[in-house]
């Protein structure tokens, strides 16, 4: 007997995936959880039945999720990640020998539970590093309760419905506006081009003006995730994603890496024209030089 | 009765299109031709029962088979395409006001009839544009009959199985390499990293014994092919792909496109590390400055 995974895009596309064994099944009271360990991409985290993590791409979207920003701020040593309860955005993170503390607010802390057992190595930060504080909590109300504080502010959330449906509204972006330094850098996760060019589009005139000095959107493919690219916006109050880049040269944590690398960084905010066209809208700082 | 497509892109790996009807099936002299009509994905060619393309997404295949090169080559003004039978890639590159002749070398006439009957937009320069010059004929053959000829090749070929397959090979490149001027440039699509790099690698070390003064792989996500991410090597006697580039500004043609543009151009050629890694080799110029 086969067994295969089915999620679908759309209504009309499926990625398929051959499943070696169910490891884990169950619900939190948040969602239903399960690991599968496939043929092709390892071992996959899946919430309500869609994919969050494979071991065969994790690094390209959690490399991709922390390093343009810890690299883009020269001084970045106080961090938020919201959701991301699997740990591989906080391990990026902590490749930063700058980094003094990074809180991890997850609401689910099945999936922490989860990953620390099924994906040991995306876990690795978790319970391990000191710097790392874990927080079971709601990501809107815990923003809420900080005051320029945090440096960088990454959202790693789930698909806009459900849980994380706050986690792309403009009274949240708000909410990480006033959390942030006065040169603070928010990072959030803002689904694929190819299917979500409306969201993506919601997502930036919401950050404009909430006041975000710099809004961009940068790129990455991920084979696991659904349209083929996908995309995480930038709201900067100060520094510029590209212009104000620094060198990544002498970095010793930078030779671990398998995605990320300087000219990785640059190429990422290149906005292929149907994007530009299609989300530029009536503000049009967001592409005024990067066309 | 719902129909669905599906291709294996690996063993363990399938990606499935809902179909709303099947417009034609067939065989050539050459392979399997069937064109689908799909709910997500508009009108797919397959040969094969491969994906070649798609009305939704071919914009950006052979927008970036064709631009690259013919932006960077400062006079180019006569080139060929070999296979392409559909015309997507001489369609972009008769945008190009400068070029004189373009021939499309393909060996399989069918699909320049099915494509110019199917995929009108895509065939549009086929049989309409004086410029434009069809043989019906075997790439490797072809090529074989000119020397010091063409500005640029194309080989928007299929995968390197079956008809294809001498397309991947040194002994062609060395044709391909003599068939071009002392200036000339060769593009070649060369399947994705994610499944793909040990051809990539091969590919790169035939071409750079083969002569050419920078061998180079460009990248960009195309949503119907396995992976995610495609590649394209691009093999010039002379002008660096990224360096010598000049403007893309105030070139009417450009307006039309919906991938490519001067910041793409430039951040196609950035190489995640993992494909660095996995295809410098023993002959490190490829990836000398573009780390």
């Amino acid at each position: 007997m086969e067994l295969w995974y089915k999620e679908y895009h759309t209504p009309g596309v499926a990625f398929c995936l051959k499943v070696k064994e169910t490891l884990f099944s169950g619900r939190s009271s948040y969602q239903d959880i399960q690991v599968i360990d496939t043929w092709e991409f390892g071992r996959i985290l899946l919430l309500d039945g869609l994919v969050m993590i494979s071991q065969r791409d994790e690094f390209i979207y959690h490399e991709m999720m922390a390093h343009p920003a810890m690299c883009l701020h020269p001084t970045a040593n106080r961090c938020l990640v919201i959701g991301g309860g699997d740990g591989g955005t906080v391990r990026e993170i902590t490749r930063h020998d700058r980094l003094s503390s990074v809180t991890l607010c997850e609401i689910d802390s099945q999936v922490i539970e989860i990953s620390k057992r099924f994906f040991p190595e995306v876990a690795s930060a978790l319970g391990h590093d000191p710097r790392v504080e874990i927080v079971v909590d709601d990501g809107v109300r815990y923003v809420d309760q900080h005051r320029d504080t945090f440096d960088c502010i990454f959202v790693d959330s789930t698909d806009p419905v459900g849980p994380a449906e706050a986690l792309f509204q403009e009274d949240f972006f708000r909410k990480c506006h006033a959390a942030l330094k006065a040169d603070g850098i928010l990072v959030a996760q803002s689904e694929s081009p190819t299917y979500h060019l409306d969201l993506m589009g919601r997502v930036r005139r919401a950050l404009l003006s909430t006041g975000f000095t710099h809004v961009y959107f940068y790129f990455a493919p991920v084979p696991s995730y659904p349209g083929s690219v996908w995309s995480w916006v930038m709201a900067s109050k100060r520094y510029h994603p590209t212009r104000d880049l620094g060198t990544l040269r002498g970095h010793a944590w930078s030779k671990d890496l398998r995605y990320y690398n300087l000219k990785i960084h640059k190429a990422s905010f290149a906005m292929p024209e149907y994007v530009r066209q299609a989300i530029a809208g009536p503000i049009d700082c967001t592409t005024r030089d990067e066309t």
